[in-house]
């Protein structure tokens, strides 16, 4: 999608140099568009952990990329197939419960029994195919996506109201998005549509990141406190909510982030249709239910202090009592009966083992 | 209760001057204890809109000083009533939301038709009077509220766990708070309770005030954002939910501070109950049910930006996109079936028509 008038991806390798991975760094966004080389495994670990590189996608991108630096770093190493396993863990561990990450990174070590001199090219080649299928996804989760929004402006002939929380945009992936796929392939077409955006405390990527996205394409959008959804939802202001996932387990339970249960809730309380945006890379087949999914638990300075914008700089402040303790629990889950249907790449299907099974045999 | 051992109201009449209403201004908590001298009607109607005192109970009883005030600078004007009418109006304008605003106002105004020289010292000792009865009413609320809390210490033997939004403490009251009250008779009771502080967006009166109050009076709190409290719902982590109310009408709905209707949907999904502190003079019989309460659009900028502490000096920084629009209702509804029951200062009932009659004959 487009940052002032020009194409981006969230990561790509760099023009003139084979060895060199650029991304967005989203941490100053919406304030600063800054570019940051990664040219390390451990440049790709840390951009994950520290979220230089955030949603489920994404990651899974990033982490494929860095796969290749390993395999890149060793060619000179004594101990090859080791620092390859070695590297593998410590990006799996760079954030626990996106599901996307362990995917990419084990398809990646599916090529460590070839010729250690060819793999840097081979696992390049991958992670290359690996984005490219990952904007394949989030384009057909548009096209899947799309119906929904029709359906609702030949309804009701105006403006569609849409609620999403988090960034499941295209910054959370290489393109498109996987929440807001649907929403920019109406817009597009020319469909009325406005988004609430959730701002999406406490690292904020509804008002950060959700809102820069829109603005810069110029959907419609109002950014809103994560408390204000359900009053939205009680007044008819909401025609549906569309988010992301970072897991979702075989019986339909979608693990996103922490506060999409509260959407959820409020969404069946005033049936509002409630649509999850899944990507197959994001589906866990191996768990029985979300209440297996490992939840991240982040530091709590992420609560206590945040960043922004003063006097033509980024500063961060306290917000909180110095001494006051805080929690941060990164993602919570969705139970299955609450969602309406998951948007793959392939359907649309409801959130259940007999939906799942019905679309991926 | 006490700031730094300290024992504190947060309004009082300053100790040498008669004509002078001293306020604790609560924007630059827990940075900074600012204390305000208000000394006329419109000094008293800038520190409700501006939310330098905020609180259903505490504006009511800042209404009425300002009332007075109204009534010391109506003795030397030449429309006397016209001016007490015209301030009652522009105070009860100030914010549109809590009933106790009105109702503090209206009873003011029934001296009226006292002689106007004397009318400045009857409303100085009925807004004192309306000051005592408040804190009596806190007082209450938190001995027929502690027993919800020593019911469940002595099923589970461990840390009673409650979550709280906003600030309905001492600093949203006089003294001793209305959601906080049981809480701080548990506490001092020896009973070990832990509380989940709600951060409570836009303005953060959770993680500012409610997080200050109690960690000035030693309780143990965790600071969480207002995303968190399902996740911890669904994992056993809240026992119970205690919130105040701006506004009860006489069917039991509760319109209190916006993200309230989120954890209530929470609390009744997870079968944890939710209780709300009610002093009598929020609740409102003229109205039928919630969706009936003017609910306050506040300014965009409280979203957009936000205050706190930066290398020792308060700042205010920009959190989003500079051109994104941002809304910003102040408050939600919980509906009745939602609410386990109010605790008012003359007991327990069920959130109801026929809870309230019970009770307010």
């Amino acid at each position: 999608m487009k940052i002032k008038g020009k194409n981006f991806h969230t990561i790509w390798l760099k023009d003139d140099d084979e060895q060199v991975v650029q991304i967005i760094d989203q941490r100053f966004l919406p304030h600063e568009l800054v570019i940051e080389n990664l040219e390390t495994v451990d440049d790709v670990e840390r951009a994950i952990r520290e979220m230089h590189v955030r949603g489920a996608p994404l990651i899974g991108v990033a982490a494929a990329f860095g796969m290749y630096f390993a395999a890149l770093e060793a060619v000179d190493n004594q101990q090859f197939t080791k620092y390859i396993y070695e590297s593998a863990d410590k990006l799996k561990a760079a954030r626990p419960t996106a599901v996307n990450l362990a995917w990419a990174v084990d398809q990646q070590l599916s090529f460590v029994s070839e010729n250690y001199k060819i793999l840097p090219s081979i696992l390049l080649e991958n992670a290359e195919l690996i984005k490219k299928e990952s904007i394949e996804r989030c384009k057909k989760i548009g096209e899947f996506g799309l119906p929904l929004i029709e359906e609702i402006f030949a309804k009701n002939k105006k403006v569609v109201n849409i609620l999403t929380h988090c960034n499941a945009g295209w910054m959370a992936c290489i393109d498109y998005g996987t929440a807001t796929a649907p929403i920019y392939a109406a817009h597009d077409k020319g469909i009325p549509v406005h988004v609430w955006v959730d701002e999406t405390r406490p690292r904020n990527q509804g008002a950060r990141i959700t809102a820069f996205e829109l603005q810069e394409h110029g959907v419609p959008h109002t950014i809103i406190t994560d408390n204000a959804g359900g009053h939205l939802m009680q007044h008819g202001k909401v025609d549906l909510v569309l988010v992301g996932t970072d897991r979702t387990t075989r019986n339909g339970d979608v693990c996103n982030k922490i506060g999409t249960y509260l959407k959820a809730l409020a969404a069946k309380d005033n049936n509002i249709p409630f649509y999850v945006g899944a990507p197959s890379s994001s589906i866990d087949f191996s768990l029985r239910n979300g209440f297996e999914i490992p939840i991240e638990e982040r530091g709590a300075e992420e609560v206590k202090y945040i960043q922004g914008k003063h006097d033509g700089e980024i500063k961060k402040i306290l917000l909180t009592p110095e001494k006051s303790p805080a929690a941060n629990f990164a993602f919570d889950v969705t139970p299955a009966r609450l969602v309406t249907g998951l948007i793959t790449e392939i359907g649309i299907c409801t959130a259940s083992r007999e939906g799942l099974l019905k679309l991926f045999h």
